[in-house]
């Protein structure tokens, strides 16, 4: 496979199987940062998880060794609520997801109801508290004529004993009652997260190039969007799944340093 | 349009905008079904909504002056409780539902698990304390080879003021989460429902006539089966619905009692 020998101006990299896997960095992760920062590229690191906000993010990963910034990082909870500073300012929403997504937009200025003939934006999320009451909350507010949006389409999110069920539940639970489709999910592989990327970074896409472990969502989207693209091993791709995938990145990397070819 | 000028040896009556309408009975349901009966033909009552156990609905029907029996009554958790019983008796299953259905199986002699790797079947159905824990439980038994069935695929349950969201709320969490699709719903317009029909009028496709409200359940199984088919524009098909569909019914009647067309 080609080695990755060129520095780019800006580099994505995805979290989860990428950065690290849960708890701990993954080999060559802070040394490459280091280097790429050093260098004078701009590092910016993305996840579709809305269940922390940026700032628990950077948190997590200063602590981890690599010091980052909560501008540094941008989340799906945060791209949904620019997304709607952007569209609907100040709209009345009802939100199916956890707490964090709730106080960033609040903070945001949206306001929170029950009411179904009041809500103009029903918003799908990862959310743990899930239950019957919000369901029909969000069908009566959608047959009434409310948006239906969501943070992200994740089937479910991987945990060491198997998974938690992420917001693609929750979009299927409302869509099998509706049959109205979700009308925008702004997460990864969405041109709205890459929009958002592209303008924090203050780059083109060509002058960017995305490292993840998920050939679904984060080759796709870079693909789709024109930036250079890596698939890292160290997550759930494995070499089968690649081989037998019509999604064919940039460049396949056994670990993160493998991003720096241009160094040697 | 045609009038029903033949007695046919059985007659299948969806309930619900069918019969009576809330705690209703339609115009001429009780003089229809005294004349069938008197005639020699017989009678079997056909509800999805798996809430109320057959004799549940007896009771309201006799309550509303038809007399019934719950042998005369088909619904859907006592389909998937036959067709259980059939093909994997006393298998443990976890069962999204409400009590009477848990009733019904339970009572057939099957066992409830919530150990994922236990779990032989998820059954998915309406069930108004739908939450996340149940949504977890189905996912992990799913993922570790459990079946995926369910009584109906109704999207929601039309109330005076709206609608309940249905078992197809909980099917689309499902789907959403383990990217499974259901295998099995044997409520209408399954074969499965045409078959325990058939068993208990003891009388071939060519000789029901099936009468309904719903073009896409009651009218779709009736001619996917060879029955003849009625729709009565008393619950939620319109003239206006039924000019633009595909589906044809043989005959639309105002009321039930324009069954009787043979006794003129």
């Amino acid at each position: 496979m080609a080695p990755v020998n060129r520095r780019f101006g800006g580099y994505i990299f995805d979290l989860d199987g990428t950065v690290y896997l849960g708890e701990k960095l993954l080999p060559g992760a802070r040394e490459t940062v280091g280097v790429l920062r050093a260098a004078g590229s701009r590092v910016v690191f993305l996840s579709n998880k809305p269940l922390q906000t940026r700032g628990d993010y950077a948190e997590k990963l200063t602590g981890l060794g690599i010091r980052t910034s909560a501008e540094e990082v941008i989340n799906s909870s945060w791209v949904l609520t620019q997304w709607l500073v952007h569209k609907a300012a100040g709209a009345s929403l009802f939100v199916i997801g956890e707490p964090p997504l709730l106080t960033e937009l609040l903070e945001a200025g949206f306001r929170f109801t029950e009411q179904a003939d009041e809500i103009e934006f029903v918003v799908a999320s990862f959310d743990r508290a899930f239950d019957y009451h919000k369901l029909q909350i969000a069908f009566d507010a959608i047959r009434a004529g409310a948006r239906f949006i969501a943070t992200n389409a994740d089937r479910y999110c991987p945990v060491p004993d198997g998974g938690l069920p992420d917001a693609g539940a929750v979009i299927g639970a409302i869509e099998g009652c509706t049959a109205k489709p979700v009308e925008v999910v702004v997460g990864k592989p969405s041109p709205i997260t890459v929009n958002a990327l592209l303008n924090h970074l203050q780059l083109a896409a060509e002058e960017c190039i995305i490292i993840g472990d998920r050939l679904e969502t984060d080759i796709r989207m870079g693909q789709e969007s024109g930036m250079a693209t890596a698939v890292v091993l160290t997550g759930v791709t494995t070499p089968a799944l690649l081989a037998h995938s019509s999604i064919r990145p940039d460049y396949v990397l056994e670990q993160l340093s493998d991003l720096l070819g241009w160094c040697s």
